[in-house]
């Protein structure tokens, strides 16, 4: 018993921090069930995503870096909805309790979840291997919420920040591939702390047709708003926004890399034309690159220059 | 990449049954997020659980057993709040893709979700060792949910159903022990198929003070209601409901089984002493047994005619 309330204070001391003067959180952590009001005019949207050591993560990783990214690539899907973060639930099953570990897991979510106001309410500690499933939820405007099926033909296709970065990190990460410790320092970045582009989401949700953020590649997950808008699309891979960094490293594989790595955690979305300047106004306001790619078309799917496979990151 | 389609299909089966014709289910499975509109008036509350084979269910099991169980005892968390059932999530995570097995699984689930209306709307499939996150969610009125800390000195405390039934079941379900077909058929019902107790906990939630569901054992969790409440408890171990079989069987262990045995998923509240007729009533309105098992006092925890231990399961 003493582990599992040792397990508890942990999470609890960081959840405390964030729960503070908020009005819609009306129950935390230590009952039956968390107790939300969701804010008036407002819509709950929520993403669960379960990350397995050795699998999404490599073994033996720092759980600062395991707990931040594990927040980001779950809150990374509120921002692909135009949505605002609101609070997060944590199943945990690890395979013993190390006090250090956890409190460095549960660092480095905070780091991540207190400054965007994603506060913990709740979740479960079980003993097992280890395993990360997080619930994120956020709110929206019932109408405003941007999916996957609105994208017409004649819209372009964006792209923000820059892409093949994560994916080149892996070898790095797992220490497979030994680097200089500049090339280390960027990529481990890299890979570990993607930033979820809320602020972008939030100020795009007007201007865009449709709207999903790149975890498994970005050859792969366009398909899927193609798939639910019923068109097609030409990609310039020429366009492909990579990093200097990345292209100095490895010209050959760059592009590969981009349109078929995942862990990016970028977003991608399709606006029509008319929309250019505004979204030039928005993106470069925030400082945040931000590149089309390509357009919607009728049918089909062709990524100009590029010949290579365009099947990314296998779930299964 | 057809495996996991796999995957999605049986899954989504299952799913499009339980969504039609729902107002508040706005966006379900396919997109970066779901999104649900909380009716007017209400208030969301939900819950989380980890479920590990090997740990809280035995290796090998039955499928449908397995999602059956998985729901009913999440589920139990929105009885124990008085809150109405209104979707689930499921993050799935599995060591091999075997169609037969997960529809199984599906098919468990929605034995118990489409009855309660309790529709899939998103989760994640991984591949890893069996381990089974569900989050479900529940509406109930802001001010009505149903809380640990409300016990007041004085209070009637009441437990629904039979107890232990479940934590004898265990060398049952394991095959470690061989018993008759007509006691393995009663048992193994018991162990599997909780029936959680929603009707009773929307109907008792303008009557009583404090309520939760039994999981660890009546001795252990009850305890969690006095330490919200900031009260203390007799319990009297002859008043504790035990099925005829659990005494016939095991007259000795019959009542460390029902203080002690986790897996019941039964109700405990405390209620005012004014209120027994209308428990009384609704109680025997739905032929749900209901027992006064003692009182709420103002400190200490007795459970008298009972001297062995009172903790229960231990989660880690």
């Amino acid at each position: 018993m003493r582990e599992f309330e040792l397990i508890q204070n942990i999470f609890q001391a960081s959840v405390m921090a964030s729960t503070q003067g908020r009005g819609d959180l009306l129950l935390g952590i230590g009952d039956d069930c968390a107790q939300v009001q969701v804010p008036p005019g407002q819509s709950l949207v929520f993403s669960m995503d379960t990350l397995v050591e050795g699998r999404h993560f490599p073994f033996d990783a720092d759980p600062v870096d395991i707990g931040y990214r594990a927040v980001a690539s779950c809150v990374s899907d509120l921002a692909a909805m135009g949505a605002k973060p609101a609070f997060f639930t944590l199943g945990l099953t690890i395979p013993e309790s190390d006090p250090q570990w956890l409190a460095g897991l549960a660092q480095g979510m905070a780091e991540l979840a207190e400054p965007i106001g994603l506060a913990l309410v709740g979740g479960d500690t079980t003993k097992g291997p280890l395993t990360i499933t997080l619930q994120v939820h956020g709110y929206v405007e019932a109408d405003m919420a941007v999916k996957r099926n609105g994208a017409k033909v004649g819209d372009d296709i964006y792209v923000t920040g820059l892409l093949g970065d994560a994916a080149a990190a892996v070898p790095i990460v797992t220490g497979e591939l030994q680097v200089s410790s500049e090339r280390f320092d960027y990529f481990y970045d890299r890979y570990w702390r993607p930033q979820p582009r809320l602020i972008v989401g939030m100020a795009l949700k007007r201007v865009v047709h449709a709207m999903m953020d790149i975890s498994d590649g970005l050859a792969q997950d366009i398909q899927h708003i193609l798939k639910a808008s019923g068109v097609g699309a030409n990609i310039d891979a020429s366009r492909v926004p990579i990093s200097a960094e990345l292209s100095r490293w490895q010209p050959e594989s760059a592009v590969t890399l981009a349109l078929t790595g995942g862990d990016d955690y970028e977003l991608c979305f399709t606006a029509p034309k008319d929309q250019a300047e505004e979204i030039a106004l928005i993106t470069q306001t925030l400082s945040l690159p931000c590149t089309k790619v390509g357009e919607i078309v009728t049918e089909g799917f062709v990524i100009q220059g590029y010949d290579g496979e365009i099947s990314g990151w296998q779930h299964f």
